[in-house]
């Protein structure tokens, strides 16, 4: 049998606009950045989709044999204000518990981020640095690039100053922006009488008085502009110089472009080698955001609270729909295409709980290799994971076909499918392999199931008059807390 | 019927050492502020008594109707050091990705923290700040302690002046201790030649090269002193003063006392107004410490591997069973205690189960509001959880009673008592309502309940030779995602 070859990885880089071949900095090392979420409001599916493209990076790095070291940071300085009607004195005068907290604010959608994240079945980052536990490293930042002439202090704030930058380097060249038709553009206007050119951005703000979070700094009491946490964090863990920095599409310009010339500036490396970025999503075809009512929270999803849902759907479906997409396309929810994946999620669980069960049959009719070598390369095909998937159909189809003895398999190859599959369907692709994955949450769903069966065979018991047996079931139940209750719509469970 | 009295709470105020009316600055907000845990290795049984201390405390004050700001913070800055015998050059040269990552270790372990607070079911603090992002505040309050003359800078690092204070301030107010015992006592060589008192202690500790986590500062580039964190990170979000501060008893000294001094001296005012100290967890009478080999980790708990362990114990059980004790008492972990725990446990969410299903009764021949006034008086009475859950089983008792037939008790009263157990039980004591709580992980028991029932009964099938219901119940557990196998020892099961 041949022997499946394992590389090389190619992913496309969004500076290169290329499929490049993957070859970390320092191996087996790989050092890896994902702008993460904001925690000042709850995530919606487009960021989750987002967090598990690369979910499925981290997860294929670490299959590799690399030693990754992922980091993706907390957005948590905020930009809150007092109560201003309240008229200063009355603020000043108020106890410091009474006053709005952005940190409690912080803590709450950390947590439901968190919640979110365990939902789907995401890894964790080996470090998520916050905004607000580097104030330091971002103030030495703004310093050096101060230092080295790419910015200035206006008013207490400090400005980088695109178009100086721009002559020594190419400001644009990650999101293929150009400058004259960036200042054609220019809409705009904060801070406007401070900036020498519109395309300047702070890289510290002065905070006006009824600011919430502010921190002492050379400059002023104030705060770091959003682009420089995502510099100073990515490189004092990373290192200057580091192999993958991630995001949403909608980051590469300004986010990105500017965490680039940040990092120029500052310390004369660019920082990053491979830039990814995730595609959008859309619901029914049309942007999904919270203007547009269309950007349900994964509870709603889950639960099929809102309008455009006809029912909820699991977790696992959710990551399984958006797995059958690569990454890089854009990819349009809708109940159909989401009761589509239900489906085939159900299909291909059916068939690796069969592998259990499978009878070996002398000989092997599949090369087995070949579809592992095919998983392969599709994974190396810069996380081709709807390929991944049909591979994986297709190890479904032959599952069926020995079952139906149709195939011939020996225990070698049923273990080697078997393998397969823990490691490409649960380890790479993330999906869970608790049973009833794929309408519900996990052990809830077997336990209903078994449940209802329970109320099926009593209630068949009760049509039979025999009424002891019904009991029977019934008293069982309550001994492990169940509690049946006979209704005019049928009999339904709880627990104790 | 008497009309319940709610309040007031008294609580064992360790600075006054007396019970005292717990009053609270701000009505109805109330801050509380609990000592974390360190994050570089993993917590232990004992940590996770005191933790479960506070939760009621934060649980019975958020019952009685305040809104409270609950800090608990982490502390992430640690010691490690570089690998020395590797020489200067070659770690300068070495890859950032290359070198060991304090923040790393910080995360896995933060990662781990929490896992056990949910499985403990302790409800999330309103903020939970880390020492490392709070190194601004840390560094202006050694500035203003410096700056009202009770602290001195001795090559980089800073001392808080303890005689100094001591002239002014009640130092050992707290613990009791005496300065001249003090004195004669002291044993830390730590910094001895820098310090002018023995009891002086660091605020701001010079780094030394190899000293992997530092910062930048007005004297060195250093790290903050231990107890400083705490000192900045509670009266940051909680007020100069506050009301309550938590932690075990082995921080009272010389932790707290610091803390006390620290805003004494920076800022003249006395933090804390209720300081709270949960006591110890012992193991068959000895303390509970890694030298001893006994300080077990609640996962080896739960899985009962651990030479001085029976069996496992759920999480569910371990919070029953500390509440079995008042938070001011030793408590002492033995296999026999745990055990009657169990039992305990079991026994009451039997009956608790048995109240959706009690048929009412004319008549009510007990007193509820006397029932449920003794369990407020319990909690009112310094958290005296051991005797709430006594005035619960008395609940029980009377659940047996009614369901028995031995007493009268109308719709009214189920409600009334299911209202109590729903309260004090699962939101105050936060026992988990889930089935099978007292021995396995929740749901997983109850499904290994139900599907041991199906295998029983596909044993009698078969035991008749009915092959056919056999079949079908194997069949109805495949479609579910249960296999099962049938050994020489018997049928098990496992997932799909």
């Amino acid at each position: 049998m041949a022997e499946v070859k394992k590389g090389p990885l190619f992913i496309t880089n969004t500076l290169t606009r290329r499929k490049e071949e993957f070859i970390p900095l320092n191996p087996p090392h790989v050092g890896m950045y994902v702008c993460g979420p904001t925690v000042y409001s709850d995530v919606h599916l487009g960021n989750v989709r987002s967090f598990i493209t690369f979910d499925i990076l981290y997860r294929w790095l670490t299959h590799m044999g690399y030693k990754v070291r992922y980091v993706r940071n907390i957005t948590d300085v905020g930009h809150l204000v007092d109560d201003v009607d309240a008229g200063e004195d009355k603020i000043a005068k108020r106890a410091r518990l009474e006053q709005l907290e952005p940190m409690e604010i912080v803590q709450k959608y950390t947590n439901g981020f968190h919640d979110v994240m365990r939902l789907f079945n995401l890894r964790n980052p080996n470090i998520e640095p916050t905004a607000t536990a580097h104030l330091i490293d971002q103030i030495g930042m703004v310093e050096r690039i101060v230092k080295n002439g790419y910015a200035y202090e206006a008013n207490g704030s400090v400005y980088f100053d695109v178009p100086k930058y721009a002559e020594q380097y190419a400001y644009g060249e990650l999101s293929g922006r150009k400058i004259d038709e960036l200042i054609a553009n220019t809409r705009d206007t904060e801070g406007m009488e401070e900036k020498r050119s519109p395309l300047d951005f702070a890289i510290w703000k002065k905070a006006d008085p009824h600011h919430l979070m502010k921190w002492p700094s050379p400059w002023s009491e104030g705060f770091p502009g959003w682009h420089l946490e995502c510099s100073a964090m990515s490189t004092k863990y990373l290192g200057r110089t580091f192999d993958i920095h991630g995001g949403g599409m909608d980051l590469k310009f300004p986010h990105h472009e500017c965490e680039i010339a940040q990092s120029v500036a500052a310390d004369g490396h660019a920082p990053v080698r491979y830039w990814m970025h995730g595609n959008m999503l859309t619901v029914n075809g049309r942007k999904m955001a919270k203007s547009e009512g269309n950007g349900f929270t994964p509870e709603e999803l889950l639960t099929g609270n809102h309008k455009l849902l006809e029912k909820g759907y699991s977790a696992m479906t959710v990551r399984f729909f958006m797995l059958q997409c690569h990454y890089a396309s854009t990819l349009d929810f809708s109940n159909a295409a989401m009761q589509a994946a239900e489906k085939g999620l159900e299909r291909m669980m059916k068939a690796v709980a069969l592998l259990d069960t499978l009878k070996p049959v002398p000989g092997e009719a599949v090369d087995l290799a070949a579809l592992e070598q095919r998983c392969y390369e599709a994974m190396n095909d810069d996380l081709n994971t709807p390929v991944m998937i049909a591979e994986l159909f297709e190890g479904v189809r032959i599952i069926n076909s020995v079952n139906d003895g149709n195939m011939a398999m020996d225990a070698h190859g049923i273990a080697r499918l078997k393998g397969l599959f823990h490691s490409m369907l649960f380890d790479v692709l993330g999906i869970q392999s608790t049973i009833g994955a794929t309408n519900g949450a996990n052990d809830e769903t077997a336990l209903d199931g078994l449940v209802k069966e329970f109320i099926r065979m009593r209630a068949e018991a009760k049509a039979k008059k025999d009424f002891a047996t019904g009991d029977a079931i019934r008293d069982r139940l309550v001994a492990l807390g169940i509690l049946l209750k006979d209704t005019k719509e049928g009999t339904t469970w709880e627990r104790a």
